[in-house]
């Protein structure tokens, strides 16, 4: 594909100024104070699908934020590739802890990226990994070279649950027809060890509310005879979890595929230093379920985390206060046959018995994601895995990814859909935290990539 | 002394209206945003001393925030009486929770002050209870009654700990020699139930950091493999208490005053309904150290609550993080003989010693204090009983508090002073909390009392 990887080598620096304009739209869906930011994101997309060559590029309003949808038809004897991505992101606190102001990407090097990486909130997550297949895109269509018929699905709701794709999909099943969906939201091993995810986690989120007196009492006069809600919630928290780090919610586990010893050592022998994993983030320790090896607990291993709390005094000083409410946010990954709603139910119930009498307790879902595993033996994967090959040189390894991409188990159910996850992040992108970032290795990498996989599936269907 | 009271009844309004003034100030010691503001209201405080016939009033600066002196010496051959009150406030937040703005004094009736009260942070806690000393000695020089010598001591660091207190009292112990000490800066059990409190809780307030990894990461990538520092907190602070609602810090009990039966039934014998209490913070049941009654629970036994609690996201939505840091504050009442440095290293090397080997622990003790009993039989308590019967019509019940008093302990020990504790808000004045108020019928009450006070310590010693 000379043409494609010619034009992609002389428009290089335009690929990257125009992904920098994009990452400086703070399109931060779950903060309603961004909904002009994200809406301006979605315009940007849909501008840029339209120049690189597409039939027709829509934005579809939604009850929330817009999804963007564009096409490129070159025949009906060529197979249908549906790209997924979204352009919202993360919110980006805790501010005080970037290096830089998240949504000024800037160019640094590291250790990991010698050639330079992109910082900024989105630069991983989704937005430079989106991109890439809009650039893809445009040189496969300079280059003559498009070898299926192309459509873009790209949402701005995934970073809070993509509540209103599900209803988009199901009108528009006719429109979103296609022979598989080609999504890069996941990563490699690292830029030396290409990787295809072949399984994905689900998710159950929930948000919770302690009240314990009707308002804040001075410590001093009702300290240790009225209930205190932080105490209580730290307590229900600490109950979730036994001393093997088991969860502790009845019927939990029941519906957890358990991997095979084969299955298991197979894993095992992907590359893995727990060293370098722990320096990476500066752990002297790791810790998780009793008889898991970290990779497991962090893929084929259900989860329960705190993602956040709250209550009481946080400010400079002291205050001598019983607050009236604690608040946490939790969720859970799933894995497997778990499902996120039953699961959902089974932690509200669960959590509500545990709450003593002498306080009220709130719990609020807020969003879910059902578990996903792939098949290793479709076109579709083995096109993307002959694809790495070439870019990268190395046969990339199938690996059993820790997060949730909720899309996923939606175009197996509306759209009756596979999906391969041909991602080229790296875990140590910091993607949801301070300082995302994403290498220049990998952007160009994943441009160069996506061309072959066409030409690769269009071969094998 | 009809002159005193007669010039209090023809001035309440002026009275009310400068109190006001004050609580418009908001000086909120804990916040280094309003240091100016704490210096304000100190300059008030001298202004008023010297207008109402101080032979001298003084601002002395100190590391933190000033003390306001001032003294009016009528004769070697009376008694001297040092006045303590404090002008910093608590911080106002959470702001959403109040009615009307902190600092925006306004009078409203409630089922308990039908007469009316102010609502305003640091209308009860302490400006308007110390203020009324302020004009009683206003009253008593434009009388001509006053019958001791005066010595007033404000200071703005009480809600902080009073640490630059204590030097102030080591250097100026000539200045400040008295015959006993009046604090208003407690309660009584109603308006029509007087009582002086005799015992008060002691006090260690810590701060805590919780660190797993070296920065947020992503619960789906890392979820099940690594600590989360909010799910460590929340284990190793609902371990702090057992079954019994007994705090399990190795030798925290060790020192405690245990009361005998009698003294424990005497307790009993103040008015108290648990329904009425239930009711007033919207309970529908209390909880606290087994074998205990509420009111037991709240001044004669120590206590741990989480004074407030953060980490991870705690914005609108969902964010799937595993947080880098965990924070709290907690605080433990302490009860006589219980020493607050020796309870502040108790904790700290227990919850150093029960982290898990994954994280880092951060223990920052705040500020401590002493607990203390007062007399019942001394010249300075009989004669605010008798003070009290006479405004209040009824003897007042002498009464175990489970508030601190920090400066009481330091009186003893520095100046070898007693302390009378003549206080007139309510539990339900919300001191420390939204809507804090202070009863009109208090203020002014208080005001008529403090005057027979000095005439019958006058007459007693």
């Amino acid at each position: 594909m000379s043409g494609t990887q010619d034009f992609i080598n002389q428009n290089k620096d335009r690929f990257l100024e125009e992904l920098l304009d994009l990452l400086r739209i703070p399109s931060v869906s779950a903060d309603s104070r961004h909904k002009a930011d994200v809406k301006r994101a979605a315009e940007f997309i849909q501008t840029k699908l339209t120049e690189a060559g597409a039939d027709r590029a829509e934005i579809y309003e939604t009850k929330g934020h817009p999804i963007v949808y564009g096409e490129k038809i070159v025949g009906s004897n060529v197979p249908t590739v549906l790209v997924y991505g979204h352009y919202d992101v993360q919110p980006p606190d805790p501010l005080d802890l970037w290096d830089s102001p998240p949504f000024e990407p800037v160019i640094k090097k590291t250790d990991i990226h010698p050639e330079g990486a992109i910082f900024a909130r989105g630069s991983c997550d989704d937005k430079g990994q989106m991109y890439m297949h809009v650039k893809a895109f445009e040189a496969m269509m300079a280059g003559g070279e498009l070898a299926c018929n192309i459509k873009f699905i790209i949402e701005g709701e995934e970073e809070v649950g993509s509540d209103n794709l599900e209803i988009f999909l199901e009108e528009h099943k006719e429109m979103l027809a296609n022979d598989i969906v080609l999504v890069s939201d996941t990563g490699i091993i690292a830029n030396d060890v290409p990787s295809i995810t072949v399984g994905l986690r689900g998710l159950s989120y929930l948000e919770i509310e302690v009240t314990g007196p009707n308002r804040d009492l001075h410590s001093g006069l009702y300290g240790g005879a009225v209930p205190n809600p932080i105490n209580v919630l730290s307590e229900m928290i600490a109950s979730l979890k036994d001393e093997k780090k088991r969860i502790n919610i009845p019927g939990f586990y029941n519906d957890v595929l358990e991997l095979t010893a084969e299955e298991r050592a197979a894993m095992a022998r992907a590359p893995f230093s727990l060293e370098a994993y722990k320096k990476s983030i500066g752990l002297s320790d790791v810790e998780g379920e009793e008889g898991y090896s970290t990779m497991e607990r962090a893929s084929i291993r259900p989860t329960l985390d705190v993602n956040g709390i709250w209550g009481g005094y946080t400010g400079e000083g002291a205050k001598t206060v019983i607050a009236s409410k604690a608040y946490a946010k939790i969720s859970m990954r799933l894995v497997p046959h778990q499902d996120p709603d039953k699961i959902t139910e089974l932690f509200q119930n669960h959590f509500e018995s545990i709450a003593p009498p002498s306080v009220k307790v709130k719990v609020t879902p807020h969003h879910g994601a059902l578990p996903a595993v792939t098949p290793t033996d479709s076109p579709a994967y083995l096109a993307a895995a002959k694809a790495m090959k070439e870019t990268f040189g190395k046969e990339p390894v199938p690996f059993r990814g820790g997060g949730s991409i909720p899309i996923v188990a939606l175009f197996e159910q509306i759209l009756d859909s596979k999906t391969v996850l041909m991602g080229f992040g790296l875990d140590s992108d910091a993607i949801h935290s301070p300082n995302e970032h994403y290498g220049l290795f990998n952007y160009y990498k994943g441009i160069e990539t996506i061309p072959l996989f066409y030409k690769y599936f269009a071969e094998m269907k």
